[in-house]
């Protein structure tokens, strides 16, 4: 068995910092970097690209809705076209600084409300699907596992990751449990560790609204920003390890 | 006689505009397109790309300090890596939103602030042009005749063209007249042909604290954001094509 | 007969303008003043105040949401004491800066997306007038003529004001025809000043749907920043002066 | 003995956090509330002005230059009447948003770069000054001890409290030594305290570049956003009181 695990970081803002970057960075194989949009500026960019390309780390662009004071994580009423131009703006501002940093990004997550968004809304899907085709046809996408990203990319001959959560509860129609609801969020790392091999070995994901479901994915994410995130990440990998999963990126840097 | 005209345009801001530049792009040969620094967004940035390709005119991106409300025209305290990698994310932003409007953009034109400091910093002229060549060595630099970023990118081997100003005095020593001090500003269409005639027949360029100077240039640049730009720019183009000059871009669209 | 003008004003933003302010402010009684959520800055705010106060027009704030890309007429999702903490700040800042100017800010209107939101959300109603009670129970609030902060004023004994759109359709439940939909806007200023007047007269509003509705008004609101505005505005403001309507202020400048 | 201790507070910026303020309200007595210019958003001025009125803290508000990535560090090019416009709206913000909370915001202490240039520059401190006393003749002002602001405050009779930094080098002109040069920070609270409590004594303030001097001093600045900070501080205050000095704020709450 063989995993990959991500995480969103490179999460600041200007003075401010959002977990541990460094820490988080010698745990996970691929990086969901903040471009500009939900949070960062180009000097958080620019540190956190050197601090994944020390640790030999992945690099994804994470774009999100332009709104640092809402961490993205509120739908902002815009067209696909105009969600389009968004991503590519943030996509493209990345890649740029990456360049000075000699790292290449390879692949593209979507953030938050924008990921959630994407997640039931085909439009939304394909609009991002070809925003990244039209930026670099060698890029990836990083899907959430199951929702009309994944689709609108293997349709349209993207090639495309997908992930599943460490510590969200899964719904029986396989998006998330919304932050705020009963069984949200998994905090104990035995127990997401548990579930995670499960899912590793039958391919099948417990959902906190019926029997398991079958999901497929070649990443794991863990999140970064919280005040216990690096030890659950820590434990989460250890503990995988241990039961003999290799824990390694889906894709090659400089893929794309 | 050949020159190019260029002038900053897409300086727009969400629902705000400046200047009219479907106007202006029926004029010059080259425009300098915001990036979301001093000026523009997403969607500006791509409608100003879309009318830049109807009618067939160069596109460079147009970084600028990472101030809106000041439009660019005062100086943020920033260490020279923080300025190139400021300019990469927007120039990075400029090319992903020009891939979606299936535009190339050829090559970079620092503004306002932080054009003037680059001309007499030669530490941010040299960051400039090391950002540049990092995101493509195929971009070209359209520098102020006569000042560090174009001296810099010839020591470098980086592409660059030189331009004058249409309607800015000049001094000695090649800078322009601050905004602000008697000379700065030439209104009459008239005055500023007949200087850029006189400059086109001899390289020498008046200035309003001695006798001309010699400049080298291969573009005009003309102001777009003033209430007679329009007027200004189509008349200076006019008089300069009857005088027999050829007014024709200095790269080939898709050079880059 | 007799009634108020308003209008939206300072709706710029650092180094741009919306609409011609000095004209409008020769024609209005009331001034909507945007405090820095959906457009504004101090030097904006600090320029309309000194205008208003030139031309002896009322000044209220004009808070939205904190959006200057979407100019305030997306709803970002926001609780409702958000929102009121929200208003707060903006109206805070105009007062602070109306006193470097030497003016009263006297009443309060919501602007755009936050309007219409507070139009038929009562939860979003309550906050806003109980924010401005809080901030000075002095102030008055101008509501959209037959809307809920219109009703919650009333019940709390907040000062309150209707307003009517001199350049808006109406639907039979007495909210904005949609923009974007048939009838949404009235271009013509004959059409739109024999409705007014027929209001004046009757009390009663045409809508696109159905027979006039009564609706109550103490003013007539005239769009600023269109191009056609000011003339627009000049237009209805001499119709209704020569059918023998006052056009004068709902409140006494320094009421607050 | 008796002296205030007061920190810059509510520094956070939309889900950022900087340094723990719960820890310092229970510490300090005086708190300088950011209030959108450096930092904070209406949410987090609400948070914080909830905090400090739980503590019995005496809330001022802290404006500095609109610039969140440079946390206020960097001296935004802009004339003393527009310093004065952009303090004002911080300002009226913050009192706003703490009618909400029924917190009274008492003085004012202009933020890093703002303060170290009005430390220096009559003009600025001048501009202040008037700002405070248009908005409310009863707010006090809380100044760099030994600087221009303390001075013209004095001169134009609004009341001025002065502070002196527990954790910050002097010079013998009165001014701070500049991060990052040698003696800039202390970060022992031992040699901290014995500083202060030699101070206190005697009214002579240790300099790195010659013989103590004079200054004048109701309030000691402890620093709340290093990781060390809460430590540091609460260690200072225990030193303090251990050596018999009393800590209560130099204003009582709702003095303006």
């Amino acid at each position: 068995m063989r995993i990959d695990l991500n995480s969103d970081l490179g999460e600041g803002f200007g003075p401010w910092q959002m977990g541990d970057d460094a820490a988080m960075l010698s745990i996970v194989t691929s990086a969901n970097v903040a471009c500009g949009g939900h949070a960062s500026d180009p000097e958080t960019m620019y540190k956190t690209l050197c601090l994944a390309k020390a640790q030999g780390v992945v690099v994804g662009a994470h774009p999100g809705f332009q709104d640092p004071i809402g961490f993205g994580r509120r739908v902002i009423p815009m067209s696909p076209e105009e969600i389009g131009r968004m991503c590519a703006a943030q996509i493209g501002a990345l890649r740029a600084v990456a360049a000075l940093a000699d790292v290449s990004v390879d692949y593209v997550k979507p953030h938050g409300a924008l990921a959630n968004l994407a997640a039931r809304d085909a439009s939304v899907a394909e609009v991002i699907v070809e925003t990244i085709q039209r930026i670099d046809p060698n890029l990836s996408l990083l899907a959430i596992s199951g929702t009309e990203p994944e689709r609108v990319a293997r349709e349209r001959s993207l090639t495309v990751y997908s992930e599943i959560f460490a510590d969200r509860g899964y719904l029986s129609n396989g998006q998330l449990v919304p932050r705020g609801d009963a069984g949200a969020m998994i905090h104990d790392p035995g127990v997401a560790t548990d579930r995670l091999l499960a899912f590793l070995d039958s391919g099948l994901m417990p959902v906190v609204d019926g029997p398991p479901i079958p999901l497929a994915a070649q990443s794991i994410c863990v999140h970064g920003d919280g005040p216990a995130a690096v030890a659950m990440a820590r434990d989460i990998r250890a503990r995988l390890t241990a039961a003999g999963v290799e824990i390694s990126a889906f894709l090659t840097p400089g893929a794309a």
